[in-house]
């Protein structure tokens, strides 16, 4: 959503990626829109269902069912947050509106509360439309879910781009105009002139139909699931963003948001509700935001977690060409991985890099090194596609290997852009 | 050096990874250039040198020797290939001399013998310095180690850019004109006018000095080496493009000379020649190169040679958007991939895809997986990075995992451009 309302993406209609029509036509799918189921009878396995328009009420019987009624975007308990002018972005109609906003009323300055992925996104969106934007948050860095020394690179990136970034501040407020528009937001800090602001701050499981039938919340309060997605009501199951998952390095239930993972959650839920067997081994979390030319992203444990999780956490931070230094580069980038010290398995790894650079190469490469269990020397001798336009002769992960086993051993081991030494 | 040859690298000192000078003051090693050794004494560890310049010969001692004497381009034996103006590309004097012969003699008509890595490169380079350009080869398509399916691609893009492909078609030999330059080749299929050609059929482990000191070979007639770099004889140790390795996947000895390889290798050597335990796991055979603006790459075993190493292969060849439909694209790919039908394992994948495709990525995450011994099902769950910018929500490894799974199990599973039916 972020790119139609910057315009990249031309017709809202392309993010539909399938229409009630076509689930009809091509899979025999009856969709029904503007209808909300209001309760779940599981013992008798029906469901009431409200007609949104003419408010007609009707039963309906399944033999199985699912919950995926996704996530919704928080929205904090303070003063003006339903001004005209103050959106959130989680619904295909909130990328409209916000996008009718900025035809409408042309304004010129945005605030956007919420540094995380989607507040990236925005801050470029945002920019690109020509808006002078301020990003507010209480972290002390953008981009909470990397480490310091990786996320300092995305507030450098946003600063080069014109972003004012207030943080270690709080929304306390919002303040309208004598019309009722949006005019100031009030922080921790003091306060801020804008005519639009973005409520970026988060989401949360969709689970009041779930729990009012009985279903069994778990982590973050989204509905507990098994490794089939059976929750705890015979004949009901869950994917999705209303739904836990599996981390799959640790084995703990824990709720991470995404459209991959849901795919793959409503892919085993499907094949669960027809009967076949099904394990789904959960995510190593794995991430990525562009944010203006950077590419951001991470997998796995960070070393915070990992040590909660009773690991014995090893990191090695590390520049990285993209290309051998006689070949044009797409930026380079920054990388970090970790380790767990006696085992030397691959925990994780956090990545910026330029967007050209094949940073996201590189993330994927560690998350699967994740997802297998490989362990630093497994890394040493990845078989990486090596030719001058993709990579040097020796990649970053592999660097990461060289470099995290020398570390772990005491072996001497210096990197520098060139390569190691 | 075919980026230098076409100007994308300017200088040539930029392809010396490190001088003799640099050998000396950064790492205290001693680099003798233009001396050979011409004798390697085994029982009494010395080795006798020769001065190219001077003549002058003498012996050296040593604790630990490393045969790293490389590969020699193959140069078949047919009449003319030691005309001016016919090349071979293996050292960097071979790729000074091709400058300095298209600056000097201006040439209109390039030939270039091979359709493997280095004539694709080849290609390019001629092409962007204004050459006509033809290819010969005796296989029936371009890269032939991509199956039909792929290497077909490849065709229509050298075609596209104005390479003349003369495929099932041998050299039989090379014409001078009076002054004993090349003019002219000829081939089993007929003659063909030029002035200036490429002999690019393929390389050969350099082993005259290692046979002759009694040192084994092995594949390919390669210095056989084990898994700690070890060759037959005590303290003689051999890495790089003179050395077999091993197919990881099949645990058989082999010989892929690849500069990504031989930096594992080294440090391999490096490691045993010190003491250290090493076990070197081989490779997976990933390789890759650019031609023009497709990226053409492969991993693991093709149908052929699995089926010969005792596995039932079962291959779906797809096509994979690199971005969401809403989103600019790189390009898009074609994949092949490869499992073992009883166990589902990944064997190895093959891709061709726009240069912004990141079908690089994709490649690189089929490697890890197929040296990780990862499964069909392991394909589908993998938790790769998901944004707009870098991938559809099902990205191709995972669509793999889905076909292969639907495949092998009998499940229906569509794919079309815009994802999974």
């Amino acid at each position: 959503m972020p790119y139609y309302i910057s315009g990249v993406t031309a017709d809202h209609r392309d993010l539909i990626a399938r229409t009630p029509e076509e689930f009809r036509e091509k899979n025999e799918v009856d969709v029904l829109t503007g209808h909300r189921v209001i309760e779940i009878d599981a013992g008798n396995r029906t469901v009431l269902v409200r007609d949104l328009e003419s408010g007609r009420e009707f039963r309906d019987e399944y033999t199985v069912l699912l919950l995926s009624t996704g996530a919704s975007a928080f929205v904090p308990p303070v003063a003006g947050v339903d001004l005209e002018g103050c959106f959130v972005l989680r619904q295909l109609s909130d990328s409209i509106s916000i996008k009718s906003f900025i035809r409408d009323r042309a304004p010129r300055r945005a605030v956007i509360v919420g540094a995380g992925p989607v507040g990236m996104e925005m801050c470029e969106s945002f920019r690109r439309l020509g808006l002078a934007v301020t990003v507010v948050d209480t972290a002390v860095a953008p981009m909470p879910y990397m480490d310091p020394e990786l996320s300092s690179r995305v507030l450098e990136k946003l600063e080069s781009e014109g972003v004012e970034c207030r943080l270690g501040e709080g929304l306390e407020g919002m303040e309208a105009d004598r019309n009722g528009t949006l005019r100031r937001i009030e922080t921790t800090e003091g306060s801020l002139d804008c005519d639009i602001a973005l409520l970026a701050i988060g989401i949360r499981p969709a689970t009041e139909l779930a729990r009012s039938a009985g279903v069994e919340l778990g982590a973050r309060e989204a509905v507990k699931v098994d490794e089939g997605m059976h929750t705890n009501i015979e004949g009901v199951y869950a994917a999705g963003d209303c739904a836990v998952t599996f981390d799959a390095i640790t084995g703990s239930e824990t709720w991470i948001p995404l459209g991959s993972t849901s795919r793959k959650q409503a892919r085993a839920a499907a094949d669960s509700m027809f009967g076949a067997p099904v394990d789904f081994p959960g995510v190593v979390g794995t991430s990525i935001v562009k944010c203006f030319d950077l590419t951001v992203g991470r997998t796995g444990l960070d070393e915070a977690y990992a040590r909660e999780s009773g690991f014995e956490p090893v990191s090695v931070s590390f520049e990285a060409r993209d290309t051998p230094e006689y070949y044009p580069s797409g930026g380079g980038m920054a990388l970090k991985i970790i380790c767990d010290s006696p085992s030397g398995r691959v925990l994780g790894a956090q990545v910026v890099g330029g967007l050209a650079s094949g940073a996201d190469k590189r993330l994927d490469v560690f998350a699967v090194c994740t997802a297998a269990g490989m362990t630093t020397s497994d890394l040493e001798h990845l078989d990486l596609a090596y030719a001058p336009p993709y990579s040097a002769a020796v990649d970053a992960p592999i660097m990461a290997g060289n470099l995290m086993s020398g570390k772990l051993t005491g072996k001497p081991c210096r990197c520098d852009s060139s390569g190691l030494e």
